[in-house]
């Protein structure tokens, strides 16, 4: 519980308007996109500079009050859920784009500007700014880089990661940290930057972001490959990889998936097909016609039943489009949609498949699988109803079997989304005790009072 | 000082031929590669296995010595130097690749393998791992992860950082971490992977490094510019990335060095010019046509004395080779080499060049410049005698006020060799007392007794 006194110095400090403190106003903030988790916050804040952001970790502290740092609430894994109450200090308000320096192909930005936002103001300057998550429209740059977002572009292009040259960070006892800078190169010390980089909001505090851009590719080519089966579909992303073809998108979707992204977005998928492939290839024109010729194929000799070349931009936008309404179109399908980001060696893309479909009828469920084949990064999507607590059991059964799996074939519990809270069992199975105990002594030596986001498991005693 | 009894349980453990405790066999390990520094190791280890690096390190913390970690010794900030004595943990005989993935593009190696012997590897089954530092035909891949080593591919393909795809680590404490794996896309907890890497041996001692490969470049063309002063070259540099070229390599020379160089070589480099530029670009042959125009226009816009194109693969290699051999050529000059890795924003290429040139009047020194100058990272070299102490003293000076200046710019204290124990006083002044702060904390939660390089500014109490 937060005292009045504390909301009147809040207010006082940061503005009547930055301050949420009566239960109705707080109720969207107890919840992310991530079903079955939900908590109830004390008080809500929204600084609208650094300076703010100090004020209310100082308040905070005074009061005791654990403090969940929010962007959008597009996370996947809970990590913006205040499941233990306290303070959630949204930083959407600090959306200002700060610098683009074209001298040094840098960005300098809030933690709060949309993604997109980011994207669209570099492409007026002729530059290029890759990580493209699925929430990209709403998603806040800080949440990326909290969460190191992936995207579509993610096989060629990298992750989130991979563009972040410099942070300002604020941590639990006030301090303020900047880390790295514009300079391409830099091994001065630690590398503090890349450690906050998907520390989830557990370490700091984001205020200040510099990415580095890159010039655009010249032109691309969008193809889409439908195949009989889905472990067929794993296969042909293999033998694209082995050919040593890198193209910049690579997206699978099954069947379940196909038909609820026709029947939102209407733009004339067949709907008998067991998996679809959207790969684009992009860069020089004449390095993108030899790679969409190899695609098509390797796609041939794997024996895709149908592959299309998309008529031109607009066609080629509007699939990416619709393959971004996946998660979306899937959760009108049902009221609970448990999503799960497993991830695995390509090599061992063809396996997943045949064991999601083999634990979709052991555990009678309805799933629909889509995501980022070319990384192995697949989000296998159980369409249920968290009153029906039957399914529900099944359901968490289903992602139990299938983790094991994963984990034995050398993957991950999480390729994107992050632990959060809702994976904080699959990543002790990961990473055993002597890793969880090296995630303790990171979080201890930032946050011996477990301010930040207590209810992870990164944060967890 | 070691006990005889735990020389002779580490004899008896690991094999008389892996433990060295005379003091003519340790000599040379007292070194590395960094000027005016020297140690005095106890013994020294060379484990055959994971099982030795275990024994070593429980026998070292039973002693109470240091544990000082050492690939080849090819260090330049002095990472390898035992300036508190104890036990040098020579890691390069373990050196057997253990696995080149090639449906999942990764390589698996210990950390002795030395970089150009994974790099034919890889080359032999038609694929390529970038990083290329100078000395990558003695350096070792865990010196290499452990400094973050770059090298003069770097701009266009990063450093070793960005093929770090999974470490075994031994921490302190005698437990073995795992992290990271072969999925591309790996979120599950702390990046405690990208923090091991460039920690310079102060967390945890490597065991088994994964990285990953690439297709190969298709083709290459080498270009050479000659300019008639040093802030030209920089101004070709900044002209050429803000064209949106990112040529593989961008190394530049200056009259000095390229004296030096072709007194080595012999290769018939022109002595009278003030700057050279060595430009190489890569992949598809059409692209690469492309974009050698486009430098050599940029090149003739900037006011190049003379460009040349090199006339085939054997050319651009040896101008590659000569580029590589820039330290050992000046070192040949002078009894002291003093090399410095300053990094700036590339913008600021030119003034760096400027001030260079002022300070080397100022101290009355004899500086040769080389470096990756399309990375802003740039090797300012002063041939001097380590007996002169005033001349000694000047050189000090010289670059106490290049790095007032680099700093102030935006630029880092070491682009690419690391803090070691050489340039702990220019950390601190770079990241600030807030910086050191968070350095320490890390530091401490993995080694609180600080036996692991405990002469280095990020483990210094």
């Amino acid at each position: 519980m937060i005292s009045q006194a504390a909301v009147a110095r809040l207010r006082d400090m940061l503005g009547t308007k930055n301050v949420l403190s009566e239960p109705e106003d707080l109720l969207t903030l107890g919840y992310d996109s991530t079903p079955e988790l939900s908590g109830q916050p004390d008080v809500a804040v929204y600084p609208p500079d650094l300076d703010g952001i100090l004020t209310a970790i100082e308040i905070a502290r005074d009061e005791g009050l654990p403090i969940v740092p929010r962007g959008s609430g597009t996370g996947l894994s809970g990590g913006s859920v205040p499941v233990s109450g306290g303070m959630v200090l949204c930083l959407n308000r600090m959306n200002r784009i700060l610098e683009i320096d074209e001298a040094n192909l840098t960005a300098t930005v809030e933690p709060g500007v949309i993604t997109l936002d980011l994207f669209n103001a570099v492409a007026e300057k002729g530059l290029f700014y890759p990580p493209d998550p699925g929430s990209q429209k709403i998603s806040t740059l800080g949440g990326n880089v909290m969460e190191n977002a992936g995207g579509l572009r993610g096989l060629k292009y990298g992750v989130t990661r991979d563009y972040v040259m410099a942070l300002q960070c604020v941590l639990p006892d006030g301090s303020v940290v900047n880390t790295g800078g514009k300079s391409v190169k830099d091994v001065a010390g630690y590398a503090f930057k890349d450690l906050l980089v998907g520390s989830e909001g557990t370490l700091g505090i984001i205020s200040e972001i510099t990415v580095s851009l890159i010039p655009p590719p010249q032109t691309r080519k969008t193809l889409l490959a439908y195949f009989d089966t889905m472990p067929k579909a794993g296969e042909a992303v293999a033998r694209i990889i082995a050919a040593k073809i890198i193209p910049s998108t690579l997206e699978i979707m099954d069947q379940a998936t196909i038909g609820c992204v026709e029947e939102f977005a209407g733009i004339g998928l067949p709907l008998d097909m067991a998996a679809l492939l959207l790969i684009e290839v992009d860069g020089h024109p004449a390095v993108v016609e030899e790679e969409a010729a190899a695609v098509h194929k390797v796609l041939q000799q794997v024996g895709a039943a149908e592959i299309k070349l998309a008529g031109n931009a607009d066609e080629a936008a509007s699939l990416a489009a619709a393959r971004r309404t996946a998660l979306s179109a899937l959760a009108r399908k049902s009221p609970t949609t448990l999503l799960e980001d497993a991830t695995v060696p390509r090599s061992m893309l063809a396996e997943t498949f045949t064991e999601i479909e083999r634990l979709t009828d052991k555990y009678r469920l309805t799933v629909g699988t889509f995501g980022h084949a070319g990384d192995g990064n697949i989000h296998p999507t159980v369409l249920c109803d968290e009153r029906d607590r039957d399914q529900m059991q099944r359901a968490h059964a289903f992602y139990d079997e299938l983790y094991e799996k994963v984990l034995a074939w050398g993957g991950t519990v999480s390729g994107e989304h992050g632990i959060g809270v809702a994976k904080r069992d699959y990543l002790a199975r990961q990473i055993g005790p002597a890793g969880i105990a090296v995630m303790r002594r990171i979080k201890d030596s930032f946050d011996p009072r477990r301010m930040l986001n207590p209810g992870k498991v990164i944060a967890e005693k």
